[in-house]
């Protein structure tokens, strides 16, 4: 059974247009970055929205949602912008899909930047769900975090635990 | 507890020597990568020495399995050329070191040329080290296998189990 | 005598701040570039202001001016957004700084962006200003441009000649 | 007329092959870069040889004074390996090809890893083979030079004049 990744546009997939200098989306990158990194996990890549997630509307969500629901794999990734991941993060726990391991990860700047965080992020996300128990997280910075115990820390850019695990 | 790397050097490291044309190893790239990554997990980096993975004596893989040993961490990656990287990883299954998970990594394409899967290796390898069992393993192509169960196919560059696991 | 090379921002410059997602302006990258380029052509750097060129305001200009005609340097480039790059170099022109040669040249995608023109457009810029008869220039795509037969396609990004120079 | 680009292999265009860790050649990557650097300029590319300058024999030159020759472009680019350039612009020169600007450019760093030169060598060589006079020169760190006052300082990486010109 393939590891299902839904891609749902965020920074990860932001491009640069050149005839007006603003930022935009196109096609995903994640076949590239899998490409790149060798990936040889049996993986389906599915386009759900290309959007920036402070413009994510109730129904994306419940399509998010849905199609977590419906997908017949157990493991699932969800390339996301950081703005908004924890609140889809919340809005999947709810959902109550007991029986899967869902990560959520995104990236601070886009693939196609140079100095973009989104292959190192991919590739442990890719391991996180493979390894993690069922449940729906956040991998973010090299950490995972459990979906009711993280935030995104604006001023640093930073995810961080709401309190401490012991 | 930090997770404790080790660097070997190996393909992740190596760099281009404009005077002379030739690949050669100068300091490791594992701080300019886990910044890159924005990585926000505790880690300690430790250069055991740079050398490509086929110039590696008997020596050079004892103080490996030392070095595994003492360390305090009980989260270990070995950042190590591809091609014997199967060898130092039974090394250290045999030296009953059971009580760590110690994850070995590695680059099919060096971190400084563009097109390297270094930086989702590593991602990976990060992910890996701080989810799976106490035990030995390769991680490499999104993948994690245990010491005793991969191989390098050298012919296609990748890394398989020897016996498929069900 | 060096070349000067006067920075005003424009493309060139931008960087993404991955705290809000926009594009911004920090230090030029120019030093960076030339040293990326092996450039050995002595040059001296000097940032005017650090400003999206549909931002350029009259004020800007006459600084841009005035500069161009108080250095001591007779081979002058400015780096310049691409958008208003043709009125500057009018500006320029107005101005009569006889007896100098100016290359205004700047990109289509910023610098730090994997994909940029920059290094290129940099590397002709600099050639034709040490080769072209004095007079003010624009440099992009390969090409040279006189100030007075020159505008930027905004439907293609390329900058054409007004009319063909037999 | 288009301008002719020659294509000879050298650092330009090595590649590193991932299976067995060592340098080696397969296609240019020249049209590749010309489309990174947006060029407008009409251009032919013809690859000649794919090879490391050192091993470029006499037969090898023959064939590209012959093409300099054949050619109906009277402005030439020739891609090739730092080591032997100068060798091969006296060849050139020797060969008395009277009407012709050549231009002969390479790079200290292959073009696929991060740190290249070649970008900024094309877009320069470009802009001198379309502004300097009809003779044979070397195109190297931002600055051109006669094919009987340069050479190759190896402790430096650096092109140099033999004589400095007044």
């Amino acid at each position: 059974m393939a590891i299902e990744i839904f891609v749902t546009g965020g920074t990860f997939d932001k491009e640069y247009n050149e005839l007006n200098g603003e930022l935009f989306f196109k096609d995903t990158h994640l076949p590239e970055m899998l490409k790149l990194g060798r990936n040889r996990v049996d993986v389906s890549t599915k386009t759900l929205m290309m959007i920036d997630s402070l413009q994510m509307t109730e129904d994306d969500r419940q399509l998010i949602v849905s199609e977590c629901k419906n997908t017949p794999a157990d493991q699932i990734i969800i390339t996301h912008g950081t703005d908004t991941m924890v609140e889809t993060a919340k809005r999947i726990a709810a959902a109550d899909i007991a029986d899967k391991t869902i990560v959520i990860t995104g990236a601070m700047i886009p693939y196609k930047f140079g100095s973009s965080d989104g292959l190192f992020n991919l590739g442990s996300a890719l391991a996180f769900v493979q390894t993690l128990p069922k449940g729906v997280y956040v991998a973010m910075n090299g950490r995972w975090f459990n979906w009711n115990n993280v935030w995104k820390n604006r001023q640093t850019g930073r995810f961080e635990e709401l309190q401490k695990v012991k």
